[in-house]
């Protein structure tokens, strides 16, 4: 029971600068608070439709079936492998960090039969022990991380999907923590279905999973095509070997998006008017030029870090462009600097997971917060933070100082080719 | 590829008087709109604590384990269906129209062996015919929707509950169109789960999904608990027959949403506040007040559809308080109808599914259009529409005539109380 009346939200002020969610921009969350239409309003529908056109887009697919997953990314990586992996099925995943365990355990729960290929936390898979594993595990079902935040790697997959498919698998890609902020082509890298999230580098809200998926995949999802009791008509599809889950069958759910728009859930009106603006930001500032931002952002944060003092963690060659892993010093309280940065300069970071959970920070440059003053604002408070927790800081500014010569150097470069 | 400048998302006007989803309460709107925090931010697992205790009141439980599944009504439903049916577990499902169906088709997808007791739809099934399924079948669950939208109809739960225990059943209740605006007695009705949905009486959008589970259900799914790899520590369970999905996990969500908050999914935040100003708002008018409203604002709308001389559809004792269905008069373009309401008054009704698609429209008085102006100015529309489509009404202003007398006979009553 409630003691008093209970009022409105109303959260302190945050900057948030941790693996995600970060802060939503300004105009998605306008767009969350959009009146909503009822579900098969000519309005609605064609709505859905330019939205399936927007993520289309950002993924650089031509592929038909783009839509949302209603749920938060794990709603998405799931309605992926539920609708992919039958039971008996072999799924390969590389593991190297958090995120490909659980596409592990994920996989697990549909019955497929599960093969890794791990690296140390803090490594990239080597392409040439994934070749090995798809060689002799022959799985039906590559599935693998792009950018893991646990760890901050990210994948390269350029050539992963040449040789799966050379070998009969589909590739499935989780692009969660990466799509927006790191260069990303579907159809380029030849990826049969990739899923990702809103609340990292497209500055929206988790509760959403874009998904799309390549004409093979979808052949595969259609061959487990079963319409539901209580609206299938006569020549309707009812599977001997139906897909798992309802919420996340993919085939229904493209029978939802589709010209038949054949009921299946109700589609989360504002989570959609909150995922097409996410994406029309984006492909307003121009998907490469978003890409650009965050990479020089992400070094503008890095180098800050390391002239601050702090050791990064990880390959470097294969970080993610959006978020970088710092090692807590020795004798320093990680949880308290954390504390200390949130209640006293309102800004969060976040430590990870596993084996590095207490052993790294993790800072995030993500989505709208991919610029300059967030950078800086970070930066200046950690200096002063790490000061009072008695961590030598190199020298006073040091960290400010390193981060905006990154940005001196591209304004020079501009200037030079300007000039 | 989108040709010119994508806008800013600008639906049309809309009084959405169909089956749901309903307009959302403006404050809700409001409320989608706050900016985000992290997820493990302390501020944001105390709204989260309270948007439990929130919900609580709702459902009329004092159940510890009252949270939100993310994702549509349909999430919550096969959360709690893929959390308490193993393979092989016997599921009674009542069945009085399309979301009966639903059920048994989520449950079969679990692996559950799925009986049905099945009533005409318009009727809701017998006690008898229920107590006697069970005694035959000996079901693991016995699952029900208490308010079916493609019927109207009503099922009543209040003695479910005894005889299902007595036979050593749970009782799960999927009560997506009917909480808020019907009453509703979760522990005085001694249900196990009940699962719910925004977009209905509650007045907000689609894309969460308030459950609530009893001690007893809880024990169930905890025997299934599986903690995940990747953040695993000793100690830890992990199930020899685990869920079989990990998003939909009623075991690893309560893990996230209580004391020892193990990292699950994202938390969606902008529906999480959507959620938490639904419940607020209904509790500040008052529970009961609301569930009047209901029934009123329904009474109201049903005599004024009889007056304009149309025919009520469905055992009208057994009808849920907040849609009606009315049969498409012989000769009248169902269709037609709907779509002018629409395009020249802004007003969405709906029809069926199934048996009855094309032979009823649905007319919804919920959530925060269970009004009076609400419902005379979509009589006053229909009636035009109606007259146009070549309709003898009864005579000029039948509709309205009939509604306002329902308010009337209430002031007139409240007056005679207060004199």
């Amino acid at each position: 029971m409630t003691q008093s009346p209970v009022m409105p939200v109303d959260p302190p002020a945050r900057l948030l600068m941790g693996p995600g969610p970060v802060n939503a921009d300004p105009r998605v969350l306008r767009a969350l608070s959009t009146p909503l239409v009822g579900q098969y309003d000519p309005w609605m529908t064609a709505t859905m439709t330019e939205t399936m056109g927007l993520y289309r887009e950002l993924f650089a697919t031509s592929n038909e079936q783009t839509f949302l997953v209603d749920g938060t990314s794990r709603a998405g990586i799931e309605a992926a492998l539920v609708s992919l992996v039958e039971p008996g099925a072999r799924v390969l995943v590389p593991v190297f960090g958090r995120f490909g365990h659980l596409l592990t355990e994920i996989a697990a729960r549909c019955g497929g039969e599960v093969h890794v290929v791990e690296a140390e936390w803090g490594q990239a898979v080597p392409a040439s022990a994934i070749e090995e594993a798809i060689r002799r595990v022959r799985p039906d079902l590559v599935a693998v991380v792009h950018g893991d935040t646990s760890t901050t790697i990210a994948q390269p997959l350029e050539e992963l999907a040449a040789v799966a498919h050379r070998n009969g698998a589909l590739v499935y890609v989780d692009a969660t923590a990466s799509l927006g902020g790191n260069p990303f082509e579907t159809d380029a890298w030849d990826l049969d279905v990739v899923t990702a999230g809103l609340q990292k580098c497209l500055s929206g809200p988790p509760g959403s999973a874009p998904i799309t998926i390549s004409e093979a995949a979808v052949a595969a999802i259609d061959a487990r095509r079963s319409v539901e009791a209580g609206i299938r008509e006569e020549g309707d599809a009812v599977s001997e070997r139906p897909i798992a889950s309802n919420y996340l069958d993919l085939a229904q759910i493209m029978d939802y998006w589709g010209p038949r728009r054949l009921n299946h859930h109700t589609e989360a009106t504002s989570m959609l008017y909150a995922a097409r603006e996410c994406a029309r930001v984006v492909l307003a500032e121009g998907r490469d030029a978003v890409i650009e931002r965050h990479r020089i952002a992400g070094e503008a944060m890095a180098a800050g870090l390391q002239a601050l003092g702090l050791t990064l963690f990880g390959d470097q060659s294969h970080k993610m462009t959006n978020v970088v892993a710092v090692e807590i010093p020795p004798g320093i309280g990680g949880d308290a600097v954390r504390t200390s940065l949130l209640t006293d300069y309102g800004i969060e970071i976040g430590t990870s997971f596993g084996p590095l959970h207490g052993r790294v920070w993790r800072v995030g440059t993500m989505g709208v917060n991919a610029r300059r003053d967030a950078v800086l604002t970070t930066l200046a408070a950690l200096e002063q933070v790490l000061r009072r927790a008695g961590f030598p800081v190199s020298h006073p500014g040091a960290g400010v100082d390193a981060a905006l010569a990154r940005w001196d150097d591209d304004a020079r470069r501009a200037a030079g080719v300007a000039s």
